[in-house]
């Protein structure tokens, strides 16, 4: 959050101004600081009325941010009167000489681009005199050059692009350590840019379309705009001349335009970019906040400052909140969540009154389905990158295997052979969850992976915590001591499983921190959080009821021979 | 770009008054305007002067915003005066009964948070009694609210949640709809709101730690602060009542608080957010802001406002850049890419004069090189979601295996057999080149394999158009008519292919517009990017050094043998 400050005046229909700076200033990462030279009121249909705020005042908003904020860069826009601008000038000059430099940049307003005087004539020479000098660079656009050489009795008028390279070396000059003179309103053309070469000459066209990129511009079909051309010139302190060329645009929406070039400079100067870098990183981006720009107001409208932002879906994580990707997809499943961690059968188990054969139906299904899970992690280690990631998968592996051999001693005391365990089929609703992860593992990054196999391991952590919470509770409903699945509530209650489930967690949660989801991705999280959580629900149904139709299917054959 | 207006002072520091509420807006994705009523010289450590704005020239700035920009929702803040008030409500009543009402978010600012006063005391039976009636919602912090009941006569002293509950009732009865008291204040205990609850009175925590997260709860260590409690209170105009419940921060950030949360209000309202979920999601991004807020300034700090957006990395398409992702890979990669396409082979292959082994060596790798590119494209069938994109890559997959035949009769052309062909082994370039796109392809999600794919794709087409246009210049060096590899030109600068090319840029440029990648993503498709373009100068590397040290080896068995 680079703190740069824009002096300059306020828009109230907020197009233009400290408004569009401020806009500019958020978007790029800054943060904004303005002072405020005057008031209009304005839309985009014009300038309906001008209000100067006093000198003193001026002097007193800008000690203020001065005195406190430690700014990185500032710009200067409509400064309305001489006095204004003999205060900004002062206060400046004061501020540098005690505290050093920092880059200026001097957007010298005029005219509005609805044609409005925004700066009374006496002050152009205050300008040049005393803000000149400390500016790193001004951003005259064609009719406010012509004012300020007009005003130096140099030759003023600008025609073509050569009229435009004499013009910024001239306006360099007058003081400031270099010149952007914008020429939006000029159309140039391919042989006049041709003409122009020298060896203190660069021509950079933005959009790359000059070498080795005849796909773009046959299929983008740009030849047909190959005429309408419009360029910047920047004259930089060794007198060196660099050219921005861009296809002209047609549209309304360009109030506020050098607002916004001015405060996109002031952004990338304050961080250090060079200089001919930020031009043309501040030039694209107005560029395409005029071309991605939604009708507002009746007449110029304002630029789209958003474009160059997306929102983020996950909040960053913070200490009253560490966990806000978890937190976002517990949200989102809320009522399949509870389903799946209060089920039936977890009630039951709880009470200590589950029929037996359920659980031996659950734990014999169970069995197979580690080794889905197990496969799954494997593939996230064939999925990862780096030393770190495929051993903390491979790691779970091994667990899984080992546990097996535990799984079967557990199975055994329930008096489930080793040759029933192995061989018994699949139900459906294991099938389908276990190839859900294996599928979802081969379709998408290992992210979309660590989020599928978070269901199982968070929600038995939930359900551990939750039954050992209950247990405590004076008379509970939960049966603990004595209850037959007591080591079952011990092991996804217990330290060991709980570790598992905080490092599942810190995987999850510091992977969407390092690499925020766009709203698709996240969306897709979401929608395989849901579909997991759903597939956990199956399978505990699938414990609940296929004994019970088994049970029924046995008494109606018993029924039947009888 | 949902248009919103705050009506309120100026905050030179760029922490509360309007500037808050503009930052607030732009990462809302709302367009901001904005009216002001006072300026003020101002920093994190205090406010220094304030300078009140005409009453006639906060109606001007009114009219202009309101007879222009259609907007969607308005907060007003610090109103200065009771002429400014009076101003302010009597503007907005006629706007109201000519143009139909908006949402009308009030903050009744009444002191700034380093305790300066900023409205005068007699304006407040004004806001009362002229801009309530007019309100959807108001916002009184503890403070207001007291002086707010203590103006009306009414029991005023607010000292825990029960007060609160009877204040926002109270405060009600005064004129708005609905009452957001906020409490950051005051702290609240687990008892007091669990004595609380009845038929009217709903609680939310925005943690969701109320249920089935006890993972979250012990493993994010909350218990510490679970006696930090704060809350807002919402009194709706059926006199229901909602308590917002969250942790108590500990922060000096804290400068802007109610600007911001009532701005981000008046987002949520324009866009139909009902009020209660809108209260829960200002209130979270205002938390956040002040909980993820950087030091600024000696003082009270500004909140973050930025921490709900991210840069987009590509641009958006647009009519002058409809490949902006393209563009961005060619940028990132602009040496090597140029080096690929611009390659010695590809120069002597266009002036007719590559040597015959050098491009039968190609050629034969090609062969096996294109069995790879096919399985690529069925990979990405295979991790496709959508019955379009499948078709689409398995058209790719049936293209290649038609062409392998039409490669084997160009080779006979050549006089290589079938046999010779088929066995020829694969060189190391080949491998690394085919088993890359594979590997990228099983690592990754399916962008990440489309972006792989299209460097030979979109590499081949740019090399067949520069060919076919440098051969087009008046004494081009590039060989058409007569040239022995004039099919290979014709194939890649054709139109069938060229199609290709354009469907692939589509692809590309379509899927990075529907998903913007973060900066993780960008770089990674960057880096996978660059590495196929520099595996593709590899394939041509070895196919003009592999003959050429075959024909050095065996020189030097003639010359060893003789």
């Amino acid at each position: 959050m680079t703190p740069v400050l824009t002096i300059a005046g306020s828009d109230s229909s907020g197009g233009a101004g400290i408004q569009a700076d401020l806009k500019t200033f958020t978007v790029h990462g800054c943060y904004g600081a303005s002072v405020i030279t005057a008031l209009t009121a304005q839309n985009t249909a014009g300038v309906q009325a001008v209000y100067g705020v006093p000198p003193d005042f001026v002097k007193q908003q800008m000690n203020s941010v001065l005195d406190d904020i430690g700014v990185k860069a500032i710009k200067t826009g409509m400064l309305f009167d001489t006095e204004n601008t003999k205060a900004v000038a002062q206060i400046l000059k004061g501020h540098f000489d005690t505290k050093g430099h920092i880059p200026l940049v001097c957007d010298p307003v005029c005219v509005s681009t609805s044609g409005h005087a925004l700066l009374h004539p006496d002050a152009v020479d205050t300008i040049i005199d005393e803000l000149f000098p400390l500016s790193d660079l001004i951003t005259p656009n064609k009719a406010e050059a012509e004012l300020l050489l007009k005003q130096r009795d140099f030759p003023s008028r600008i025609a073509n692009l050569q009229d435009m390279i004499n013009a910024a070396r001239r306006l360099r000059t007058l003081g400031p350590q270099a010149v952007l003179l914008k020429g939006g309103h000029c159309v140039v053309s391919l042989r006049e840019l041709a003409n122009i070469s020298s060896d203190d000459t660069q021509v950079i066209r933005d959009d790359l379309l000059d070498e080795n990129s005849n796909i773009l511009r046959i299929h983008g079909r740009k030849e047909q705009h190959v005429d309408s051309l419009v360029v910047d010139v920047l004259c930089t302190s060794d007198n060196h001349i660099t050219i921005f060329v861009r296809t002209k645009l047609q549209s309304t929406s360009t109030h506020g335009t050098g607002c916004t070039l001015s405060a996109a400079l002031a952004c990338q100067l304050a961080r250090g970019t060079p200089l001919s870098e930020a031009v043309r990183l501040a030039a694209a981006y107005t560029h395409i906040g005029i071309e991605t720009a939604i009708p507002i107001g009746s007449g110029f409208g304002p630029l789209n400052h958003n474009h160059s932002i997306t929102p983020r879906l996950v909040p960053p994580r913070t200490k009253t909140n560490p966990y806000p990707l978890t937190s976002s997809l517990l949200r989102s499943s809320r009522m399949i969540w509870k389903e799946y961690v209060q089920h039936e059968f977890v009630v039951l188990l709880g009470k200590g009154t589950l029929p037996k054969e359920n659980f031996l139906h659950f734990i014999k299904q169970d069995y197979h389905y580690l080794k889905y899970y197990a496969r799954a992690y494997a593939l996230l280690a064939a999925k990862s990158h780096a030393y770190a990631p495929i051993s903390a998968a491979i790691d779970v592996v091994f667990s899984i295997v080992q546990e097996s051999s535990m799984h079967m001693g557990y199975c055994a005391e329930w008096g489930i052979t080793e040759d029933e365990l192995i061989n018994t089929s699949e139900s459906p609703a294991l099938t389908a969850y276990g190839a859900f992860l294996i599928d979802t593992g081969m379709q998408g990054d290992s992210m979309k992976l660590v989020v599928a196999l978070a269901a199982c391991l968070l929600g038995y952590g939930e359900i551990g915590l939750w039954l050992k919470e209950e247990a405590q509770a004076p008379d509970s409903w939960v049966q603990w001591e004595g209850n037959p699945y007591l080591k079952w509530m011990e092991d996804y209650s217990g330290d060991i499983y709980q570790k598992a489930v905080k490092a599942g967690l810190e995987t999850l949660e510091s992977r969407a921190a390092a690499d925020a989801p766009s709203l698709v991705r996240f969306a897709d999280w979401q929608d395989v959080w849901e579909r997991c959580t759903r597939l956990e629900k199956g399978f505990w149904d699938m414990a609940i009821d296929e004994p019970r139709s088994l049970n029924s299917r046995l008494l109606s054959y018993v029924a039947s021979s009888s």
